[in-house]
């Protein structure tokens, strides 16, 4: 199944996505967000709660939100892709591969749904791509072991993790590039953990107006979704909603000669398989 | 004046601190928390809100919560003292002073109240102090000048920004070691700006079971308030109730030969001018 968040009327709402329309349940579930309801009992008997509905929304012209408009935690892994971390040596920044996963935040006010826009800021030019997995997290849990992991995914979308080069490499840490407003579309929806067997891997593709400039897999990973999972609920405990973007593959714009970087005007895809496109056009910040 | 998050019989509460006691305010200004108060109009007018009004809750027993207990952000400041950046040379560890200010991104979920207790966590005894100075901010705003800074923040409080250490230095990303659940104690109030004139040095001191650890003043900032404010509202909107914490100076453990970490039964104080003092026993995870 496909969970989508939306807005409606200046209001939110979220839904199951079927054929080409959604089915409201914040109302029929009494659940207000999306991330209420993956945690909830209701959750387990899903399939039920939709079943002889009809949509009642189009997506066609729908208000996408992020799949998680709030999310508690944002948890997004540095170089965690064997190919990326090769194309940044190639690039000429050293760096040896940590023992244990690279980590940063993102806050929840850096997010924008499916086909809203990226917003280049005013202080740099230097917008860049990276297209990755992104992990929901369903049911909660601390010091999870890594065996156990996949029981607490909800589900999976897809995470473009646009980044300011220049603010990002202002210093050692690089929240400050990753985390400005309109740049971390997360859509289009969330589809459930029982479609996507555990570690399996999935062709991953990002597009700029067409052109492919990512194009990977994720069994490049370095550390694998159930490696991130154990690591981060060591340091807190985990709860619905909460958010891992796995990292990036190849293909991002600052490491190339010469660089290249998002303007208003470019689209951009980041293709997961099994779960969908996540397309954004790039805006100026007005 | 002083706010001071509580909890009572298992509720949120908020209130000002009169005397040895405290006048709640939830209720009377139906604003739920005081994040929401402090962005509200009402906030203007808070001198005559209490006015006439006798504490209810005497503080001494009182459960506190973390001054605002769900910070939409928690923006924090690396390296951000002068006496502590040579201390961190002076333990071997290179680094250049960044142009722009360091920043990561502390969650929620780690943070405690005063008096509540710090957790050492299972994985790591490497657990250290670092006391600060915690701005608060009051009126919203993006891409605030750093003239104009100081008209955003509400009040000042103490952060505690425990940190353990052998996570923080898993990566050159340091937010594994800086979120641990029960490391961020923040409190024990809020002190209005009115009372702390804008960049006024404030003597700074850490003591553990007594004895002094840090000493310093916020006059060895490298990176202002104003900066600091500046900076993260050039990345995104920063909104009532979000917090910056502005750095440690000299004296934490790790540097010390032998390093010194703290032990559960060990008392945490951090005491800043002005503000008071923020006390935490340590524990060991369950």
């Amino acid at each position: 199944m496909k969970f989508v968040s939306y807005s409606q009327d200046g209001r939110e709402g979220w839904g199951a996505v079927a054929g080409d329309g959604v089915v409201p349940l914040a109302e029929r579930t009494g659940h207000a967000s999306l991330a209420d309801f993956i945690g909830s009992l209701d959750y387990a008997r899903r399939d039920a709660l939709v079943q002889g509905l009809k949509p009642e929304i189009p997506l066609a012209g729908l208000t996408y939100l992020p799949v998680i408009p709030r999310p508690e935690k944002i948890v997004c892994a540095v170089r965690n892709y064997m190919d990326h971390h090769q194309e940044v040596l190639a690039a000429g920044m050293h760096r040896e591969l940590s023992q244990e996963p690279p980590i940063f935040l993102r806050v929840w006010r850096s997010q924008v749904g499916h086909e809203q826009a990226i917003v280049r800021p005013r202080v740099s030019e230097t917008l860049d791509w990276e297209g990755e997995l992104a992990v929901i997290i369903g049911k909660p849990g601390r010091d999870i072991p890594e065996a156990r992991a996949y029981e607490h995914v909800a589900g999976y979308s897809i995470y473009n993790d646009v980044s300011v080069r220049e603010w990002q490499f202002h210093a050692k840490q690089i929240a400050s590039g990753k985390n400005f407003e309109g740049t971390g579309p997360f859509g289009p929806w969330m589809v459930t953990a029982d479609e996507i067997p555990a570690n399996q891997p999935l062709r991953l593709a990002t597009r700029i107006n067409g052109e492919t400039v990512q194009e990977s897999h994720t069994g490049h990973m370095i550390f694998s979704t159930a490696k991130l999972i154990a690591y981060a609920s060591t340091i807190f405990t985990l709860v619905p909603g909460d958010v891992i973007a796995t990292g990036t593959p190849a293909g991002v714009g600052w490491s190339r000669k010469p660089p290249r970087y998002l303007k208003p005007g470019d689209v951009v895809e980041v293709e997961i398989e099994k779960i969908g496109v996540l397309r954004n056009p790039v805006i100026q910040q007005a």
